[in-house]
């Protein structure tokens, strides 16, 4: 089955709001295994709306129409819809009904233009809004469906969820298994060269990379019958891919580096502190995101002058001998918090976020991690280019790594 | 002129990626007085592709495309253009030095995919990407113009700003003169009340609201005659609205929080530190991603933990009395952290971020935020509701408002 999405507004034309709608819906035709192939954005004009209608019906099977089923004379979704269909608008009660219920419950009175909420397509099967006043509505003509559900995002979930699930299900022969394959370390030209052989042969499971900010995934799906196991096609791929990137592929479920290194924290019931310079908080604030990071998160200090890395207590010494933005600072930096704080792990990061060179010209993008623990003293260069803002969230993520392979016992970047 | 906007994409598709490219290029359009009546998303496969730009060249005077610029064989946007144009693609020299040079900044060698990203098709002016190593191009027809652009959403926008800007500027007979003004501490609605009767009223300046995380914002965009003053149209406009808005409306010309934070400090030659309990971080790392914040920043530290706070500097008998999610914790760090550095302002956050309520039973979304200056210590309820990133955002503007309003005298929150 082939579905494609059109929304339905001038607000999304015009760069108002983001189309939050059209990534729900798509990230659910994905569970169902629907392919979706186009997306596109229309604005509430009559011509328009009936041209996209006619140019995703001739393409696809299923076509979802959200938005503009707004009471004025501006929404025209479901006119758009009979019109295409050749359907003439008829009046459903049991919506009128629940309009009135509706208003009553809010205690105002419905304007005449609210009824325009209640007409539909001829024939067409009503899904009620559980969340608002605009009903939504099926459309099937036998070669295709077309779907309309209204705009606001929590009105478009509850009646998904409550009413074009169930219709959809009916409507599935297979069902689809995904892997989210997460990686940290290298590149998404090196992740393709490393598999390409893998990605080119196959064709259930696919594999599919994205590239993120300093990140890499891949995504790992296959289809299988209502009754099959598609993760016993997924998992010996997942497994060829582990051999080629090894310890770099760092999840399997889609779990975030912060959410990574949370979790291992708390299975250990290990504590953790941060010093940190060029990242201003951003190690802090990154792992403080995921729920439950209380309890692994003892302290973490922002030491971005060079008399708060000596309140800090790092040596005069080493700042003059070495200077700020290098590896004994880094590795002193995270030795200080870490006895401070009393902590098991402690993190440092120091390095120039540019946009130019630092005061004794050590160029953007040059930065030192540092990683401290019982019996362990470990610094490092990470090299990044780019805006200030990359810079920080790559050294955020070098950050975060170290942490990850000192948990997990694996080698470190030297 | 009519643009459209065309994304290119799996990842959009199956809605792993929010379409936060096409918003911002909307946004641009709009800036510059250019109509877009369609948006849409295809994915990587050339023969929807080149289908997509025929349907949008037809109907369209300049066409946007933006992803598929990558170095993988999945990449295949700029090959569909040269396609549809029926163009062959050419290497460009310079984008192959610039590859050069980006690879050995990073101390890395390109792969020979990566190459693919300095081919184009024949003619197209190239616009060179200085955030990644994916240039983008302009290609002409006479009919209608094709921009190609990265999809990573940093490089789309120095690339949009750097190389489109200019080449619609060239083009347009008219010149847009936009004041975006930012507003803090009212909600939409209360903005859009306030104001309906200008928005309604006015066609040239438009004023159209937008709405963000915590904060809103209004655009106020005038046409003009390319040698005219298009701001003494904006301005008086703007000034109305400071009549309604007063001391919430923070900025008319598009400056954030925090960069308004680190310019006020600077200007004053006043330091600042930070004391962080829920926001973990994010204060500090909000600030810092301003260039210049270390002029300002002296020092921050993310207390998250009751035995952090304590080697703050917080009275035990304070946590005990109050609780750590109260008014007089959040004064005493702020207090602590402005004693230990020596800066001149400092601020402290301290709440419950959520999911759930605290081992108090505290609810998610009560959270306090101190200031602390010679002869002034404040400190001040904020109350949020939805997730564990929206409170903490929330608190974050709130802690950077206080300190916008105490360095300018203006009333407090109480």
């Amino acid at each position: 089955m082939i579905a494609e999405l059109i929304s339905v507004g001038t607000e999304l034309l015009m760069g108002q709001i983001l189309n939050t709608d059209a990534q729900y819906l798509s990230q659910k035709m994905q569970e169902y295994g629907v392919d979706v192939y186009h997306q596109s954005v229309v604005g509430d004009n009559m011509g328009r709306l009936v041209e996209s209608i006619r140019i995703a019906c001739g393409r696809s099977d299923l076509v979802i129409l959200s938005g503009g089923l707004g009471p004025t004379e501006d929404d025209l979704t479901k006119e758009a819809v009979a019109s295409y269909l050749n359907l003439p608008m008829e009046r459903h009660q049991p919506s009128v009904d629940a309009l009135h219920a509706y208003f009553a419950r809010t205690g105002r009175v419905p304007t005449p233009n609210n009824y325009r909420q209640c007409d539909f397509p001829t024939g067409a099967l009503i899904l009620p809004n559980s969340c608002g006043t605009a009903p939504g509505c099926v459309c099937s003509d036998g070669k295709f469906d077309i779907v309309v559900l209204p705009g606001p995002p929590h009105e478009l979930k509850a009646m998904f969820e409550s009413g074009v699930q169930p219709y959809l299900s009916s409507r599935m022969e297979k069902k689809i298994c995904t892997r989210m394959l997460r990686i940290f370390g290298i590149g998404e030209s090196f992740v393709e060269n490393a598999i390409k052989d893998l990605i080119d042969s196959q064709t259930n499971p696919t594999i599919a990379p994205y590239a993120a900010l300093s990140e890499v995934s891949l995504r790992v799906t296959a289809s299988c019958p209502l009754n099959g196991d598609g993760f016993a096609l997924v998992d010996p791929v997942v497994e060829k891919i582990r051999e080629r990137l090894g310890d770099c592929l760092y999840s399997t479920n889609n779990e975030s580096m912060p959410e990574l290194c949370v979790r291992l924290l708390t299975e250990r019931n290990a504590t953790l502190s941060v010093a940190e310079s060029l990242t201003g908080g951003m190690v802090s604030s990154e792992l403080v995101a995921v729920p439950g990071a209380s309890n692994a998160l003892l302290e973490s200090v922002v030491a971005y002058s060079v008399p708060a890395k000596i309140r800090l207590g790092v040596g005069e010494e080493t700042i003059k001998k070495y200077g700020v933005v290098s590896a004994e600072v880094a590795l002193e930096m995270a030795e200080c918090i870490r006895k401070r704080s009393g902590s098991d792990y402690a993190l440092a990061t120091t390095g120039v976020a540019g946009p130019g060179p630092d005061k004794k010209g050590v160029p953007a993008g040059t930065s030192y991690v540092g990683i401290s623990r019982e019996g362990l003293s470990h610094s490092f260069l990470v090299k990044t280019s780019g805006i200030r803002n990359r810079v920080r969230t790559s050294v955020t993520l070098n950050a975060l790594d170290v942490l990850r392979r000192a948990l997990l016992g694996l080698p470190l970047p030297q």
